[in-house]
């Protein structure tokens, strides 16, 4: 059996901050506070707070209490795009999101993962979500993958690959798999 | 390419409401303070305030904190049943929820979607779920639904279709594709 | 139908608590407020409060912001893993986590089930995730199970049975499942 990757050795992930360690800290803090809490209701401030840490979005954007953003100075959302309720915008790497793009509940998309064969580095890619896509609720999307416009991404969908321009998306439908109590159907005869 | 739909003129969510601004503004600082609050303990509590607001519970409920109520006025829950952490009722239009109930931690039932192919209008139906069913945890039920009296639903299961009374509803299970490090068999064989 | 199993009737968990009343308070408390509070950035901190009440968590562990842990007094932690933003640790059971160990964004760990086809009962089996797997964002892993040495299970995935060591372990990947517009080919054809 390999000896597993020492993670005490993984190339840290600081070099993907590209900003100082004071702006990244302010970032931390300010994140829950006014972007992902709860309490936040506007969203016109929420989208300000995003704009100061260097986020570039367009007019009539809505962001919903519980957003989460990694690093606004790689965002860019153009105009009229939702971002839901506990949309989880992991990018450590840069995200592009067209107009007219719909997010919905609990969505995570993560530009990053690691070099799970040799060192468990840091590996980051952007994503682009074209203009009118829809990525619907608790939808998972990962990084260097392009959603093309008007695609809908079904619920609870992992995306590996490039979804084409007008696709509906989704995993296998689930199913019927069994019964709970198998003489169910024997009592309601009354026997 | 057809053009995206204009997010801007998409018909808003308001009329889904049934009250007025104050109401649901009032609720949306109440639902995280006293029901999703992590720290508020107090399942009677919980099921006090569900009610304050219009919810129509039975006895013997038991509310855990984490969960999460669009629409109180709009739920409808039996006697006995469970509702875990971090469950997430969205039900902005009916829910009912029957007796003996157990929906387990972090499943999300949600009664909206949008009309996709037109102009992107919120669009809400019921669900209802009957007695003794067990909703187990992260799954997703969406609007229109029935799930049968004794169904239950596997962990991360998304349903796009009514569950029959005592089925167990899940989707394919995992499976092993593929090694993470090919030449680890090798090694194990000390060639 | 069989009538529903009356959950009243169902056996508590507090059997396995295996701590005092005013002791699972007190963590219910800490828990959220110095754990998983996401305001709460050192890991550090997060490391020593685990262990305050009772974790056995070795040197180099890193803890993120959102983590939640159910009862640190049965949580095995070795060296050098890291538990990552809103990874939820359900462990009402025995949780053994090896060295060199990575459990990515959201993953959700539970030890417990209820006897469904009985009386509801709790029933909680311990997890073993041995040294250098990784779980990536999402996943789910259910009680009873042993994750094999630099295992290495993909997101969103439902863990249902043992994964071997150095497998790879995944659901089905999605596909496109339809057209969102069904006549936009032939628009782009300008017909």
């Amino acid at each position: 059996m390999r000896a597993p990757i020492n993670l005490a050795a993984a190339p840290g992930s600081r070099e993907a901050w590209d900003r100082g360690f004071l702006w990244v800290l302010a970032w931390a803090l300010v994140e829950p506070l006014l972007v992902r809490n709860a309490l936040q209701l506007s969203s016109r401030a929420r989208v300000g707070v995003l704009r100061m840490f260097g986020a570039n979005i367009g007019e009539g954007v809505i962001a919903r209490p519980g957003l989460r953003v990694r690093f606004p100075w790689k965002l860019e959302v153009g105009d009229r795009s939702w971002l839901g309720e506990d949309v989880w915008l992991h990018n450590q790497d840069r995200l592009v999101i067209g107009s007219d793009v719909v997010i919905s509940q609990g969505s995570f998309i993560t530009t990053g993962t690691h070099a799970f064969r040799t060192d468990m580095a840091l590996r980051t890619r952007p994503i682009h979500i074209h203009d009118g896509v829809w990525i619907t609720s608790r939808a998972v999307i990962l990084g260097g993958l392009t959603i093309g416009q008007n695609a809908l991404v079904l619920p609870n969908t992992v995306v590996r690959r490039d979804v084409p321009a007008n696709a509906i998306f989704g995993a296998q439908d689930g199913a019927v798999v069994g019964q709970r109590f198998p003489d169910s159907s024997d009592e309601t005869q009354d026997r």
